[in-house]
Formats: C-alpha cells, sequence, structure tokens
C-alpha cells in the first residue's frame, strides 16, 4: 500500500489542499462510494482508538456508563421538540422501505413497493428523542437519577459539502446523555464534560482550546446553553472540537419524563448531552502537521518509536537485528509502542519519507558503525532535528524525547494561536483583521441581529463568550451600543 | 432502578419465557420504540464491552486492523454477487429520502418529496460488497497482501419475529474481512478465525462448542464455504455462534479486484470474512443462568465481587467499612473488580436478591460478629453455596473461588452437552429423539433435498459437519442412501 510520498502540497500555497491530499497520502481515510461517507483507513482508525480509549476512561471516572440505543427514529419523535425539529429535519436520512425484490423487468433489485413503511424512520442525526422516550421508563423516583449514559455510535446528517473527517454525511462519535434532579446539578455536569473534553485536547491531543458559551444563535437545536471548546487550526481559521449542552426540561416534556423529588413532587427531568466526533482527527491533523505529513502527538500515535536499520549485507542486518531485538522489548515493557521495520524490499530511504508522512514521533537508525560506536541516530518528528544518542540507555532517552514532544508540539501551537489572537474596537479594523485570519476578541451588543449582519459582511463567526473573559465596558464593533465583555470572532471550518 | 426481583419465571415452567423475562429484569436490555430494535442497557452493553474487549485483542495478535466503512450502501451494490443479494434483499432497510420539510397540511414534519435519492441506499446487513468495492483501490501486488481487516459496528436486517439478543433488526458485530494472494491462505485463515472464535467462547464464556462446517445449504450468501461453532443452550436446541466464511473469489470477481501475483500475472484475490455479534449475549444468558437469575462467567463479569455490611447501627457500619476498605483496595490491585454496596437504603436481603439476578460470581456478607471472629461468609453464585471463610487471606481465597467458578460452569455447559447429545441410526429413533432435545449425530446422504425433507417434518437442521467427526460407513436415517460421517441435527435458535 505504498502512496507516492512526494508532491504533497505545501500549506503556504494551498493549506485546505494541503490537508485534503495529507488525509489521503498518509492512509488516514478517503472517500467511499456513497457521497459524503468515509472509509476510515486502518491508520487513520488506530488514531481514533486511542482518542476513544482515553476519553472512555475518563468518561467513567466521572460515573458515566455506557449504552446502545437504536439507529433508527420513528419521524415523529423530531417533532417532538421545536427547536430540535427545525434543526434537524433538512439533513435527515429516511428510512420507507424495508425490503428489496428482483427487478421485474431486467436485472437487479429494486424497492418492493408492498414494503412501505407506516410511519417513516429516520437515520439518527443524534439520539435525544430515542432517549429521552427510553428515559422515561426508566426514572421513576429522584432515587433513580443522577442517570449518566454514553454511547459510541455512528451518525447521519446530509451534509451537502463534506470534507474528510471534518464535515461528512456519516460520522462516529460518542453521546453522552444525563438526566438531573435539579437544575443545577444539570448544569454543572454540562460544565464537567466541556472540561473533560478541554483536558483531553490539551492533555492527549496537545491542542489548545478555549472553553466558551455559544450565543443563542450557535446553540445546539434544543438547548438552553452550549458549552464549547474552540480551537485554531494552522491557517488561523477556528475549529469547534467539543460540546456539551445544557438542555433544561426541554427533552423530559417533550417526551413526558417525570420523577418524584424529595419533596415528594412531581417534576420534570433536567438533561444534558455532549459529543464529540470524528471531526477531532481534522483538528489533530490540521493543527500539528507540516509540509513533510502528519505530526502525531506520542500520545495518540499508534506508532511512537520506529527503528529503521542500515545494512549491506545480510551478515550486517543480522548484527543489527541483534542489537535492536532487546531495545524494542525493553520499551514495550516501558509501555512504549515501537515498530522495528527491517523489511528487505524497501530502501531506508523509503521508509524514512514514509514514517515521516504518517507522523511517527521518533526514528531511530541503526547500522554496523553506529554499534561499533555505540550511538544511535534519532530523529524527532516535530522538528526534524537529528541527534547522536548513546545506544547505552537509550530507551529513557526516547522516553524523556516522546514526553518533549507531546509538550513541545502543544507549546508551538499555543505560541500560534495567541500570535493570531488579537483585540480589535473598530469596525474598519475588525473587517481588515478578520482577512488575516485569527481569533478577534471584540465587542458585540448581544443581539441575533448584529452577529448575523456580522457573518454575512465577513464571514466571521461569533466561536463563543469564553468562560474567563472578564467584565470590560465597551462598545459593540458593529453597532456602537454597549457591551460588557469581549467574544471571539473567526472564520471557521 | 430497583426492579421486581421475584417472579421470574421458572425454566422448567416455560424455559422461552425465562430468558425473555431474565433479559428486562437483569437490566440487560429492552425493547425500543423501534419495532424489532433493542435498547442496550449499561448492564448489559458493561458485558459486551468485555467480550469486545477479548475479542479485539485476539483479533490483533493475529495481525488484525480494525477499520470503519459506511453504514450505507448503493442498492445496486448488493446485486453484484448473486447469491449474496438473494440472501438478503428481502430484509433490508431502505433510505430513499435525505430531507424532511414541515407538513404543509398540519404540525410535525413529512419527507420531502423532492429530496429523492436517484439510486436507493440500503442499511448495510453486512459490509462485503462495500468493503471489497474499496479494497479494489487498495490491492494492485502480491506484496499489498494479505490485508486483514475488522469494524465494530451496527448492522440491520429487517426481521419478522425478533427476540433480545437472539434476533433483532438491529444488532452490534465485528465484522472480519481478509483478502489474500492464494486459495490456501484464505481457507487457513477462515479456519483461524473459527479458532479463535471457538478459544474465546471456552476461555471466556465459559460455553463450549462444537466447530463445524455448514452444508452447502447453511452457507453464508456467497460463501464457498462457512464454518460455525455450535453451542448448546439448556433446553437441548442449538445456538449457532459465530461464523467464518471462504468467500473463494467470489466478492473479487463481482468487484474486479485483481492483483499481481509473484509469476507478475493478474488474477482475482481470495477473500474470508467472519463475525460475531450481540447474539453471544444470548448464549451467554441462556447456557448459565438458573431460576434465580443471571449466572456470569467471572472473566465477562462487570462486577466479579460484592461485598455487602450487615449492621444494626452507624457505628457498627463504620466498623465494617474500615475492615472492607483495605480488601477492596487489595482486590483492585489484583485486577478484580470489586463493589462494596454500603448504601444504606436498601436492605442486605434487597441486595442478595439483586446480585444473584445481576449474577454477581462472588458475595461477601461481613457484618460486627464476623469481625470479631475474623471471617467472612462467602457465597457462590453458580451453585449459591455459602461457606465462612477466614478474613486473612481472603483475597487469594476470592481470587482462586473465581477462577474455579469459571471452570465449574464451563463443565457444568460441557456435562449438559454431553448428556443430551446422542447417535441415531433409525428415522423412527430420529423422530422420537428430537422431541427429546439435544444434538443428535446421524448419518446424512449429503444432499439439500434430504436436508429440507428432515427439517420440514420434524424443524431440525443440520448444525454442522463437525471438524472432528471420523469417517464411519453408515446409512442417511431418511433415504437410506450410504454415508461417510455423521453430522449434527438439532432445532434451533
Amino acid at each position: 500500500m505504498a502512496k507516492e510520498l512526494k508532491n504533497l502540497t505545501k500549506r503556504a500555497e494551498n493549506y485546505s489542499q494541503w490537508y485534503n491530499e495529507l488525509v489521503v497520502k498518509a492512509d488516514l481515510a478517503e472517500q467511499s462510494a456513497v457521497r459524503g461517507c468515509m472509509v476510515i483507513k486502518p491508520y487513520g482508525y488506530a488514531i481514533w482508538e486511542k482518542m476513544q480509549h482515553e476519553l472512555d476512561r475518563m468518561f467513567k471516572e466521572t460515573g458515566v456508563q455506557n449504552a446502545y440505543f437504536p439507529l433508527l427514529i420513528p419521524k415523529s419523535f423530531l417533532s417532538r421538540e421545536a427547536d430540535h425539529v427545525e434543526g434537524f429535519a433538512k439533513e435527515c436520512a429516511v428510512v420507507t422501505h424495508y425490503r428489496l425484490m428482483n427487478d421485474p423487468n431486467g436485472k437487479g433489485v429494486v424497492v418492493d413497493p408492498t414494503a412501505r413503511l407506516e410511519e417513516e424512520l429516520i437515520i439518527r442525526p443524534t439520539s435525544e428523542t430515542i432517549i429521552w422516550n427510553t428515559f422515561r421508563n426508566w426514572i421513576n423516583s429522584h432515587r433513580d437519577l443522577p442517570l449518566l449514559c454514553n454511547q459510541w455510535c455512528n451518525v447521519f446528517r446530509w451534509e451537502m459539502r463534506t470534507r474528510l473527517f471534518l464535515r461528512t454525511a456519516e460520522f462516529l462519535w460518542q453521546e453522552g446523555h444525563t438526566a438531573h434532579a435539579t437544575r443545577e446539578e444539570a448544569e454543572a455536569k454540562a460544565i464537567e464534560m466541556i472540561n473533560v473534553y478541554a483536558d483531553f485536547a490539551e492533555k492527549f491531543m496537545a491542542l489548545p482550546v478555549v472553553k466558551g458559551v455559544k450565543t443563542a444563535n450557535e446553540r445546539f437545536a434544543g438547548a438552553l446553553n452550549t458549552y464549547t471548546i474552540e480551537a485554531m487550526m494552522q491557517d488561523g481559521k477556528a475549529l469547534q472540537s467539543g460540546t456539551s449542552h445544557f438542555l433544561g426540561q426541554n427533552f423530559a416534556k417533550a417526551f413526558d419524563v417525570k420523577f418524584v423529588n424529595k419533596e415528594n413532587q412531581l417534576d420534570y427531568v433536567w438533561a444534558t448531552s455532549w459529543g464529540v466526533s470524528t471531526r477531532l482527527m481534522g483538528a489533530l491533523i490540521m493543527t500539528h502537521s507540516d509540509d513533510n505529513g502528519l505530526v502525531l502527538p506520542p500520545k495518540l500515535a499508534p506508532i511512537q518509536v520506529v527503528i529503521v536499520p542500515v545494512y549491506k549485507s545480510a551478515d550486517q542486518l543480522a548484527e543489527v537485528d541483534k542489537v535492536v531485538e532487546p531495545i524494542v522489548a525493553r520499551l514495550r515493557g516501558m509501555g512504549i509502542s515501537v515498530k522495528y521495520d527491517n523489511a528487505d524490499n524497501k530502501r531506508p530511504g523509503f521508509k524514512f519519507a514514509d514514517y515521516e508522512l504518517k507522523g511517527v514521533p521518533v526514528r531511530l537508525v541503526l547500522g554496523a558503525r553506529d554499534i561499533e560506536a555505540g550511538t544511535v541516530e534519532v530523529m524527532r518528528r516535530d522538528t526534524l532535528e537529528k541527534h547522536v544518542a548513546q545506544l547505552e540507555g537509550i530507551e529513557e532517552y526516547v522516553k524523556t524525547l516522546l514526553d518533549d514532544i507531546q509538550n513541545n508540539i502543544f507549546t508551538k501551537a499555543l505560541n500560534h494561536r495567541e500570535s493570531m489572537t488579537c483585540k480589535v474596537d473598530t469596525w474598519e479594523e475588525f473587517k481588515e483583521q478578520i482577512e488575516k485570519g485569527g481569533f478577534i476578541l471584540a465587542h458585540w451588543d448581544g443581539t441575533t441581529e448584529t452577529e448575523e449582519k456580522i457573518k454575512e459582511e465577513t464571514k466571521a463567526t461569533i466561536r463563543c463568550i469564553p468562560v474567563d473573559s472578564v467584565e470590560e465596558e465597551g462598545k459593540c464593533i458593529y453597532t456602537g451600543k454597549p457591551s460588557s465583555r469581549r467574544v471571539i470572532f473567526a472564520r471557521n471550518y
């Protein structure tokens, strides 16, 4: 499955094309035969599995349990919550029949017209409706609360313009759904989960994020409040990376989910939902990678260390093999995933380029002369720097280097974001600045009307009202009306 | 979420009803609002996750990598392989539209008639077609082979009669798909994977299985050969628990997947596919459980040990807490999952019944008097036997007991199967014996015609031709024609 390793478009030439090419050339994903649906290839899926593993552990530490709810949702469920149906109806894949038959006029199969469903079913775009319809039977008393469920699954939203990982008709995600006895507890849970997402993004993906609240206009369809983590890509555009919603009692009312509270009175249940998806793969790729290919954070790299032998004869290779074997064993014993690539059908130069493209964080190269000298050549993928290190103690050296790379790419991304974040106080300056990309901290009068006009004129949206924003008197950049805090504007994916 | 613990129908009264009730009462799964689709509840899902975890590890040890392919398949793909479409066309959920709109005549939403797909899409009943259409672009040379992929996903088959876990319209499964350069290698892979399934069933599920080959009539639609593992439930009925298919070059031909072999010639690629599903949950439940509820093999139990305190005062509870805490820590340190249930709102008797129903393998009960005596009451779920053990060294005692339970329920199931397996040589005897349930080893003339007549008259099917069957001259029980080995007949789920 060797791919053309060269000819990756440079970021400076065409960032968008660089991304599209990189996803395919690095064997992460590709378009399928079905419009808007992707195939996630083994190497891409291995990264997604590592993400899942860490997130799942973090969810469980907060008391969340996994469950599974049906793929298909009765059409009528969607209409129960007014904002929700408004938000999703236009992108629903609809199942209308349950049988095919031989084409009476020729070859192949056709839909059997007699097998029409009484009520159409839609493929879940998200599962609030089917889950709250189920929760009605699970919740009677405050003793049944809180109920903390999550599911890992596929969802479907019929998108017109799709891009691998960033926006696809089918995507993989997790959706958490929790039920609570009080408003306060539900709000606290929504915040707890956005904090879990932010921790995961920063500690594992090395992705600095801004935590904030969405404006009414950008809220999830059916939520009273949406928390978000927003990241900045290398081109200065924002990428919404995870959201957590406080749903109030909207879905409980839509599906009649009541409980007997501690005061022995019937009340509607309070809800949250929260999700991250394979879109995180897009964020990961776009944040760290360079013109040579992927750069992966060591904590999510399927292969953390690759060892490539250099040799001129079978004897020399056998000698290298002998030295490498115990190193591999020791690295694995330390929990480091390592690949020793001594395949004879590819030249070292080809291997170097391939593992660079694939973003393997650390490369060790070892030949006969190194063995004599007791040294090894170490290349770190993030900076492409090479060092000669001592063979003795190389395992500890590699371990430290992996930590260093993880920290370095986070710092680099953070510095990049800070260098592309600025405060703007006039409309002229705003229009100029937005063309340069990046986050703009500016005052806004708080109305959806102004928000939409700004979007119309500049394609900039309000990414969020940062949770750590300070109160500050100011005037809306667009209307001049008073404002009490700055919000973040940016163009976005 | 306390359920009615009593009133579980007894197996001897109505085995089928016992199963249906148990699945719901033990909080494993329930019917959803969508016909034939189930909700897998957290406790049931936790068992499935443990199964996934072990299987995934075992697959990866054989070199298999995970990937993800689209949920939806173009209708025309299905027709490419003649047997395949014949097998699945009648149970396909069909997506015909991609948008809803507000009902012009009233409330709610209706399908937007202008958003009709040019070609209908079906929800995957299995993924051979979309995967082989993808493999065409991945495989050029023998160097690209073997290609060993697996995906964990949901699939959909419109079943008319459904039962939780055993037969549902939507179910969760894994489907492995491999591509090989030679017939021999593909056949060996199909056998390797049925061996993985058998190992998993026996070592983790404590489920004895017969490995065998399906008759032509019972083969997977599109396969040249189907290997199966067949288990026997407590009522003597067979349950097909996993299958592995040698697909020959059928799908490579249907999707034009050729490669350059070592002799530098173009040839079609050889294929296998293999899968197990949430149906295994049904096998697990039905094999070991009893009239008091679930019996779980320790290796798959979400909670392996529960500790219940008995006390009369808050002081006494505090004393028990103090003794239990280090025991819990030590058990966890040994990798044993333990729950200390000192919740004050339920009486011990209620807890005992609940954990019995849920199949927790070991229960420890500890009160003030036990602490004084340095003892603890130990109950093992498989036999319901109670022992008084010394508190000192209880962790090792529990560890040994868990192993013992795992072995004991396997042996019990194996003995049950052997006691319900017999050889039969006449048609009269066959008809009599099949009413008693169990596996019948009998001679068959090898024709589909005879197989179907036997099924018509007795509802018995050929479960498999066991791989360890010995050659033996005999006469077909139905036609009297010559036969060279016995096959297994049974009624089945």
